[in-house]
């Protein structure tokens, strides 16, 4: 892509002060700039580096008045923060929009109906009887089972792997090597010590907005007509586990590497840091904040709560009791010094060091 | 599939009570079942959900007597949970074996045997010298190297990679972008401070009836003629870490993101709950069972012992332990108050609050 | 590969004692290896197996003198364990780029640039404006998103997923699974509780000898013109998590399923155990050393710190600490005791139990 600064101008309904005719190819870090970047200032900080950045353009507020002699062009716009994310989604849409056709080889099963505007990447595989929306990606190596149905705008990047009969809704990105819908992890005991397989029949059900990173891994559920659920909004990294018939709650943001154990259900709006584990068959209220690498072993129903450590407590608490977790040695070392002043019946007379 | 409920009487050895031309095309829990599934009853607490489910048949034990009146028809059996069990595995086995045939392109290798009744989805490799056994199944985009030897009715899904020359039983599932026989994590450090890889020139064995998850990892061996070994019935879960030279008892079972770290040897019949952690080069006896989240440093020489906590320790000590940690910034305030009572030479006449 | 001892023993400069006509197919331990295998003696303890084993031939010092008669050729060398190192490695050269030519089908992309020497395995995809160097292998299944930059002599196995715009440097190895340059996890909360994806537009740079190991993920980088980077020499295990912006250090070595939150900076010669965890926006020293299921919270500014728990502290005084917390009941039970003691005025003359 490239713009002049006063196309860019014209898209953000801003004001050229400068070169205008400048070619733009790029966007960058105000400090790391370089000829062709455009580049931003909202944060007072780092306004010393207008007056030396190398970028063609900057865009800034309209009330910025320079202290020193610019050599870059300034588009002037209402907030220069927004104006920028702004430009960032608009290339994003643009490249990430810009792949679309059939590569070949690809494979395509019967009955399978696909929607207008379609990228299919070659090696892609789409199973049997399976319904694409319009405009959905699908890149190279991707593997989408029987009787899949994928809504519109959704992305399903190399390598994915969705099982048979998962349903994902519009607009979710699904990122490379994640598998979804594998066979939960249910295995009966047997008098010989073995384990028998529990079937598992159920499937997962994604709904609109979700985005999930890349090797993440979504078990289906149990029984026929169950579903593990992950509900519109969600937001999950790369690595975690979501074993089956776990629901998880709109808009709820989980960190890389955390695991949710069978059947739990987790509410709206929480938040998980990295590496977190919830037991199964909980229920997570609404709201609920967890620390990194912490463990939830029993259910919360109050919505709102912060908890950290293994097993989790309250954040709070938590620290406070780590905090002299620290000091254990010497906690130690005092009661014995205790124990033997009162064993030797000393007291006030006794210097305690 | 579609039944009627007079076929399923038949397939169970059951008694239909009730209209048994009625067609059955799922199954369904009692409580949310719709019209054309069937469910089961065995749990007294779901009587209540038999007078008014929509589902078309009920399995139930010949013994139960309604309370009240039915709307759907009954399939008496000696045991009900056993018999919807076995619908549930009879519905697996044709859904998991519907696939079959050669789906193109795929890719053979030189001097490569395939069994009978095999299928081989598109854009699956196999490379030279493989064997593959009757009744496996190699989904598309699976990639197994050359030398790899697979058993009979194994099933290799969507996007595995078999490193050359790895060996895997029969009766094994090994789910979605799962990785076996990767390069173990050795490195020689150098006098400039780099790492020099050290080789890794064994291999994985698979024993039969094993279960592996999704995206889950088993290194090889470092030497030649060595084998990480899983043996057989083993059970892992997804997002697992098998380090080189790890050797995994029979019938071990070890739930999601745990890791075993190089050269540890894991006995038979263990229970691993998610997110654990084991050091290289330690024994774990038979049946030991470790908590969630938990870090084994040392050899656990004692069969059957349960632990928890980060290193672990038994895990009866460790509630103990644990319990007394959410008290510490009282118990911290306590001896401090006790400490400045001592100092002070108090006894008996003061109020302590 | 089909060596005689006698071409073996002119490889590694030692001299032949014994029949150096024999045919070594692999390599063994010494007390497992069977005829046509050779093997080394470097450790006095594994003595007693040179006059058992079934080796075709041993390496062993010039200075060794058997105590018994041996059936085994020996090669006598200066170093035993070190020619024994040189044999792995040239045969792992040998396995290792036993690979070239092009399997079909395969996909290149326009204006694609490949090096000499090359192994393009089936279905990999190569996008278009990618430039692959000399001798550079590409398993099956890889895929290599448009404008990729890979060197010289560097392996990408089977189904790594690298996304367009990744740079990855010379005599790389980057195993199965993994997956290089997906999307940062960066959303934008909202007023209505939703969150909206902030474009991640940055890239992944990976320097030379960089070893990657299977199902691991490292994100792009969040602005133009940024790049999450991998120093030259560093190793990385299985299944670790990379997030956006992260930059690790040269020679830095990170053991299987840690985890590295956005925008944190690992010094050079750090040694990190598995599932570590480090949090966001921290920068951490060089040869700093962290123990397995370690957390942590802040960053690390004195060179060579060694840390435990989570949070991590010194792991001196976390093993000190972890040591007071097992006899936690114990301890409060005594000061229990202490308070009713000096609540009771008791001193000298009560026995202490």
């Amino acid at each position: 892509m490239e713009f002049t600064v006063n196309q860019l101008a014209s898209i953000l309904s801003g004001q050229v002060k400068g070169d205008g005719s400048q070619k733009i190819t790029m966007l960058g870090k105000i400090q790391d700039a370089k000829k062709g970047q455009i580049s931003f200032l909202s944060n007072p900080k780092y306004e010393q580096f207008i007056y030396t950045t190398q970028a063609s353009a900057v865009i800034v507020s309209k009330d910025f008045v320079p202290r020193k002699e610019l050599t870059t062009t300034l588009i002037l716009v209402d907030d220069a923060y927004s104006s920028f994310t702004r430009l960032l989604e608009e290339y994003h849409k643009m490249v990430s929009f810009q792949k679309s056709g059939v590569e070949q080889p690809s494979f395509i099963g019967d009955n399978t109906v696909i929607g207008k505007g379609f990228y299919r990447g070659a090696f892609s595989y789409i199973g049997h009887n399976a319904k694409i929306g319009d405009n959905a990606k699908i890149y190279p190596h991707a593997y989408i089972g029987d009787n899949v149905v994928i809504g519109h705008d959704t992305i399903i990047h190399s390598g994915v792997k969705i099982y048979a009969d998962t349903r994902i809704g519009n607009n979710c990105v699904i990122h490379a090597g994640t598998v979804i819908g594998s066979d939960g992890f249910g295995f009966a005991p047997q008098e010989d010590g073995s384990y028998k397989t529990i079937p598992q029949l159920g499937i997962v059900i994604i709904e609109d907005n979700v985005t999930i990173g890349a090797n993440t891994v979504i078990d289906c559920a149990t029984l026929f007509g169950d579903a593990t659920t992950i509900h519109k909004g969600v937001k999950l990294d790369n690595l975690i586990q979501i074993a089956h018939n776990v629901e998880i709650g709109q808009n709820t943001v989980i960190a890389a590497q955390s695991g949710i154990s069978g059947s739990t259900k987790i509410g709206e709006n929480c938040l998980f840091a990295g590496q977190v584990g919830i037991a199964g068959h909980l229920v997570i209220a609404n709201n609920t904040s967890i620390g990194a690498q912490a463990g939830i072993p029993k259910s919360l129903k109050e919505p709102g709560q912060k908890l950290m450590g293994s097993p989790a407590i309250d954040v709070t608490d938590f620290f406070k009791s780590y905090a002299i977790f620290k000091k254990l040695p010497d906690i130690y070392h005092r009661l014995r010094e205790l124990e033997s002043k009162v064993q030797n019946g000393e007291g006030k007379s006794v210097s305690v060091d």
